[in-house]
């Protein structure tokens, strides 16, 4: 007999899991169907284990500023071995306590690959078998996986995606960095903390290429000044992997230019060119479902993508950070819980590049507010002149606001800690404080965060 | 002839500093006074060099932490000397950088002790003689110093004062810190990553004796793992030179318990049991002006010390900390501008510790909520359950909300970077923030600041 469930949850990263989860303690019958780990690429493939070696290693940068400021010496030392040790025991702890809560809260866990058979009917190819499932509700959370293009193929030997990456046994001791995008910062910069020598390969004219063009000018800058190679506005022909190396080859410009066909080598080359969505094979078709381009599930203003099925985080490309998918997940469930009846408002997106520097932004960047054909100003303040900047000898970088009809829409920063202002931002821009609001407000001192405040007062210009 | 100025700010601290500058840049003809340097406790001797010692030697406990969890080996020496001459070298051309800022203002920097004639004059003793000063209005931000009590006066050989010790030329090998204070805390937290050997003593039952209990309770164990003797609820008798050492003994016990009269020794003593107002002998009194016990200046709700005389800052003992005088400071200005007309509200007072861990508070602790007789529930989130401080593995403290008729009124969190949720805190208890409308906001993930949604989101139980 097919069990009917309220909700069917496809994929159990943070949007299905905190939907799950959610669901099931309003009292929704509810199944979250996984083909793989609980946790999904966050937990499991990104963010959480980026961190883990970015945390494990912040005492190297902490103490190259100091001894650059000629207040320190001494040496760090990481155990690579014993941190992806660390990591996995991390992680795998967490999957266990996902799996509890969920069971606790008596959500039943489907361990196969979920493909729509109509309307209300699921089937799972289970281990034992295939399953059907029978939903009311279906909401579709099956993320994304990293993306490559024709040439950069991960080969599993010394040509990796982020996820092989994360997975080495030992740190190479050079690493090719395919995409100069958040993903390939972070793993470039712990690689760096940890030893290898860093090439940086990136189409774009710069770094973190949504970002401010100042954002993008300011690392650039810093990890020059670490020691990286950087090429920026290069194409790349192929990487491949030629005995124990990783052997990347430049496209040959066909404006006459000096990259002509060059190689660049190194023990291992990371590919981090963006991720494609899980959509292939789901059978969401035969509902009426739609894919953009890429892949990425349609949805309406109500986060549907058919009549009855909902998706949310990544697969849907609205944007792909983890907690826009959970804040998604949230608003799927009041709906189906009838607390929520207008459409889905993201409020201000928060996004963090984490290691040193660090980049946040909250909101429109000052280029994206004027490409809305808006009158934009932007005010600013310099990290130097902050003296927690100054304490850990990491003054390059600033905060910079964005202004329209005289309240916040969006503010950017860069440098050493920078993350720390992304939930006040947030809720400044969420709020649409004006200078005065800001004026009134009494920040701490002396802190980083007053980097924030100084930006918020100084005068206005024209973006 | 005597000049007449529409402001004149006795004092140069961050009230005194921001008052001038403030007034002075809204065309009011501004003074200030200031008998020693420019940028007062702040600056020179207190939080400034303490956050540069601390923030230099940030790399010992993230490898401490480590270490700890088997990941990195290493050692971080940290240079005394230099980082001495660096400190200075900071507050030096901070200094220059205020008196510019006057000068350019149009300021009259006027150095030396400014005490009362009468109701418009002022008398400042100068270097070269006295000068008489007049004003229309008079802003009191003269600040505080180091407090002591009998037996404990520090002697500027081995037992010193805050101000004493923040000017070593070497970091003793061994440190007594008679003071469980912020103040305290953070020097013998310096002080031991640079090698002192510590011993604390306070005759409060626990640590942060201001903060919550837990709070105390947490510090204390991880400063004892630390290796720190912390000797609580005892009191001093005296604290003395004695040849190359200091030597501190502890009371003899009335009730005839085991700290009969024992005796402390180490290399340096330091005195932190609180600061004393700076009012003697400034000739308030022929004014109206009156002081509390300990001396601080009377004030009323528009920050009026007499008719015409404004007091800010330490000297008012509303809170002692440099930004609640920044923020005093600010509504003086505006009323003296005609801008703020009611009583001045200081909106929530954000506080931080910082060290490894840091603490922070917003608004009420519980405790003081119910002292109020108010029904006061709490909520809860532990930091070990955060991946950020799992990445720091920096696991110990937590986040704590207080609520009264469903607002947040109190943030308090204790633990490694807390201070980072200080603005987002003081923030939701400005707006009173509700559960809902803290579910609704979406926090970056993964962050250290997710303890702060965790905590709000948490089931409340009776303080």
């Amino acid at each position: 007999m097919t069990t009917t469930y309220d909700l069917v949850v496809l994929g159990g990263g943070p949007g299905g899991f905190d939907a799950a989860v959610e669901a099931a303690a309003a009292g929704l019958k509810t199944a979250l169907v996984e083909a793989a780990e609980l946790g999904g690429t966050c937990l499991n493939r990104g963010c959480i284990p980026t961190k883990l070696w970015l945390g494990a290693t912040a005492a190297v940068e902490e103490l190259a500023a100091q001894t650059k400021a000629r207040v320190a010496t001494g040496e760090v030392r990481v155990d690579f071995a014993a941190l992806q040790s660390r990591k996995d025991k991390y992680i795998a702890a967490t999957r266990k306590a996902m799996a509890q809560r969920l069971a606790q809260l008596g959500v039943d866990l489907y361990a196969g690959r979920g493909r729509v058979l109509d309307a209300q009917t699921l089937d799972v190819a289970m281990a034992d078998g295939p399953q059907t499932v029978g939903f009311r509700h279906l909401l579709v959370a099956t993320g994304s996986r990293p993306g490559s293009f024709p040439g950069l193929e991960p080969d599993g030997a010394k040509v990796l995606d982020s996820t092989g990456f994360l997975g080495l046994a030992q740190m190479p001791e050079s690493l090719i960095v395919v995409g100069g995008g958040f993903i390939g910062l972070e793993m470039a910069q712990a690689a760096h903390r940890m030893g290898a020598k860093i090439t940086l390969v990136d189409a774009l004219p710069r770094l973190a290429g949504a970002e401010d063009a100042e954002v993008g000018k300011t690392l650039e800058s810093i990890f020059k000044r670490q020691g990286w190679d950087i090429r920026l506005g290069v194409k790349v022909a192929s990487v491949v992997t030629r005995g124990e190396e990783a052997v990347l080859t430049l496209k040959t410009d066909e404006a006459g230019g000096s990259a002509t066909g060059e190689e660049l080598t190194a023990a291992c080359a990371l590919v981090a060119v963006g991720r494609r969505p899980n959509t292939a094979d789901l059978g969401l078709d035969i509902l009426g479902a739609e894919c953009s381009g890429p892949g990425y599930l349609r949805t309406d203003e109500n986060l549907l993508a058919a009549p009855g099925v909902y998706a949310v985080g990544d697969v849907n490309g609205r944007m792909l950070l983890a907690h826009a998918a959970s804040h998604q997940a949230h608003y799927v469930v009041r709906r189906l819980l009838g607390k929520a009846t207008g459409p889905y408002v993201s409020g201000p997106v928060p996004s963090i590049l984490y290691g040193s520097p660090e980049v946040m932004r909250v909101g429109l960047t000052a280029e994206a507010a004027k490409a809305q054909g808006d009158t934009v100003l932007v005010s600013r303040a310099q990290l130097i002149a902050n003296p927690i900047a100054q304490a850990h000898a990491a003054t390059q970088g600033f905060v910079k606001c964005v202004w329209r009809e005289g309240r916040v829409v969006g503010v950017t920063a860069v440098g050493a800690d920078v993350s720390r202002m992304v939930v006040p931002a947030a809720m400044m821009v969420q709020a649409g404080w004006t200078r005065d609001e800001a004026e009134a407000f009494m920040f701490p001192h002396p802190t980083l965060d007053e980097s924030l405040k100084t930006a918020l007062l100084a005068d206005k210009q024209s973006a």
